[in-house]
């Protein structure tokens, strides 16, 4: 309780006294761990070797993992998902429809990639991070298995 | 006056002394700051986080400012749309028709971004430097934005 | 003092509701303009044009100012010892010694430079960011008109 | 025993089957992983916060984590290291001495980073990928938590 | 005989002791130089000026020759072709209809070129590598050639 | 007459005596010079300020000019229309239609530019050459530029 | 007469109406050309190829020029030095001494190369660009070329 | 015989009628594949594997083998050697000392690497070409090695 009580008052402290301080969310590492696993999991039921990301609000990595024999491409797309979920506070297939229409798009923002398969970490309604797969046979198959992943953050 | 005058003399006899030199113009770091300062205000007022972009005629960075919390594609957004415009000497939002026609267009010159958001400085007719700005939900807004830190440039 | 009272009761839920996620802090924008308004302020007494860079504990810029006829190296001069200072916590000044050794040192890490005009924003104890500058006659005087950056942020 | 000597059977065929295939060794994803989390449990035991890189003998990631807080250089030291460990199959504190001698060494070499944190996965005789950490406060620091993990390898 | 069972045990050992080892395929040097001068002998044949590649699963380079006088592209599109067939494992020009598709489809996955000229080398059911060939006057032409390079591959 | 003599013999025993020995040609630099000079006279007479390129065989730059005031995108425009007209063996102009189409095209291949401004310099039947233009309100006007340059050149 | 009048009203009213508004001197293309021509004959007098640069106060091109067969590292070294000498304001022969020091430098500083053959051009005591020189046996070998191109240029 | 008068009118031709061509000498690819046969022959004799890349004047590859199992920082290695051996016209051993010395030396020019193993391939007092190998134990071995190619080129 008393420690309860001094956290608060650290924390209350804090807003108080550092006015030029802001605060950026991230998921942590373990969670991240916990999250790949549940993707390779997942992955591996239907047979499927992908590649994982979880990137910060930055599109920073917070962890990448390459599945045994996942093909050359699945790293870079993997990110590219997680950072396009993670800039556009979406999953990537919502998001295809309108990259993929006539003429200049959102689909010309260098380091984006529209494929199914990057999902958001959202907490209190801002996306904090994301997950990427790649490597399925299908854009579908590695959101689910991104979402999997997902399923494990307590937010 | 004299100080004047003085000043005048001064830049005629640059002009007949060295027919090797020409003259680029670029806005002044100040007005970068302050222009800056009203694109971010803009945006703001709508609870938008973006990045702000000013470059220079040879496309370099004059200021770079990226917002609590802006997504990790504004930088490069930013940019782009702030070298697209000093490029072309118009408003990214009047080149997009033309970049998003069929088959091959302007689209395809390297580091260019045809979104709304960038617009140039145009000083005696000709583009010395641009503002570009991304993050808001759309290319208009930020267009807004920037022009918002347009009007504060005294030309 | 409702207001006070809630936001504590904000904080205290948000550290027992999401155990997966973990915060990042991070200097606002507006202190990071303020600190590179500083900056470029006491470069210019001594009529120095400078490039000034605010990054963040990823080593994302924030803010990226380049002085008047600043360098063409000044840029990425300010965002390396920037990036220097956060990675390791200590004005690059104090690095100097430990990477100009004989042999591998520090210095061999990528996207480094120990050269002085890097310092650290410290909050807590650790380094959250950093301000990097680059383009007065030497290192030494790059360092002073960085803290003079830095003595705006309040911490 | 019957699914050993069709595995064996297998495997003979394959040798005689395909001369024009060659094999070449990696670990396991899971391998991997369980390496990382001891780096990092043995890191976090002395409050270091590290990135810890696993490759492969192509220098390609199997596995990059940087735990909360790490710092941004690293997770390219951590990657550098672990490439200069696979390519010379010693760890990279052995290596230190002949890098840093006077003159062009294996110091020049692209891509390689002799500080102490790289050790190689040796199996049967060849390097077949590496460990490497970056972030703890001494370079020898980040070889025991890299040991650490290779102890988690079966070889 | 005995060299066959020592073999064999050799083998078996191997799969009992090291659980964390995985084998990972790839060509021989020698199939690769065989493979690239039937490419070029094809190529030859019809007058044509070639760059073939031959990568492995990681999309790594095994193999560049560039023929005397062959265009500053082939190199560049002879790797991207292979590295898109080993990555999908099947031939680039079967995946040109879905690259090529209205909206957002797998072109937009970096580091590939679904132009005809690329050709896995599958071996068990599996992309161990791939052949892509550039220069010649239509992409049907590259993979024919890239076809004679296949046809010396004793799998 | 002994001189042309000698020059003869000279140049015969270099095809006998040396058959892994083969020949590339290029422009010389006095040649290049002088059609960059025309392509600026030329665009200059229209009051258009470009930069052009003349690149060899082997894509690389052989003279690059940007004149007076030309926008940041001209350079890198002007070397890659120079170089697909060199790849390609034809002006861009006569492979837009081709790049244009629907679905994967040459479009795809890296670092080309299919807009016109790009024109080969042919000798004997091969491309050894080209010259690119970038700047002028349309890529028309590019090519007329550039073949302004390309007309000094005597093959 | 009243056209020297008239110019110096419109500099006078430039100078008054855009207090927001900065020059940037540079020399001209036709200055460059000039320059670059100077350069090629004086090293070819001793029979020496090499690659001549002229670029910015930005450290853009102007000018590249490679003479015919120079050897592939003239294109880099050239712009580097000419980028070091317009960064620094001296020739690099007067910085190399320092620049070679024990412990970090400025030689750390990067797209910097301090062997000689880059010259600064100055005008009105600033640096306004560089010209930089590459490929001949020696650095001042190098050096006194570059001069020889200075020299044809009128501040 | 008539062929070979027809031949000499040929080139004499050339010579009188194109002043602005000139030509840049290559090895073919037929001798550059003998090369690096006997290049890795050599090397295997020895059980080392080893990369090796036969590059032109331009420092463009013609060709590049990584034999089986060859370390991560082999193809990079082979490359720069070659590189600097071509830019130099001399082996990479000759340079070792000069580029090692005190100070600024040639060691700084980018994309070069001083370590031994990289012989230029010399036609009429001009370099050509270069062979570069890396991987072996040391650079005398890569050396060697390299040596073994050159000697199967007939100049």
């Amino acid at each position: 309780m008393t420690k309860i009580f001094f956290l608060v008052l650290l924390l209350v402290s804090a807003v108080f006294a550092a006015a030029d301080i802001t605060r950026v969310n991230t998921i942590t590492t373990d969670a991240a761990i916990e999250a790949a696993e549940a993707v390779l999991k997942a992955a591996r039921k239907a047979n499927h070797t992908v590649a994982v990301a979880v990137i910060d609000r930055n599109g920073k990595y917070r962890l990448l993992i390459t599945d045994d024999n996942a093909g050359p491409q699945t790293e870079e797309s993997a990110k590219r998902k997680a950072f396009t979920a993670v800039s556009f506070g979406q999953p990537t297939s919502n998001l295809t429809a309108a990259a993929g229409g006539d003429g200049v798009t959102i689909h010309d923002i260098p380091n984006t990639l529209f494929l199914a398969g990057g999902v958001p970490i959202t907490y209190r309604g801002a996306p904090i991070g994301a997950i990427g797969v790649g490597g399925a046979p299908s854009g579908d198959m590695d959101e689910a298995y991104a979402r999997a992943g997902l399923a494990t953050i307590h937010l």
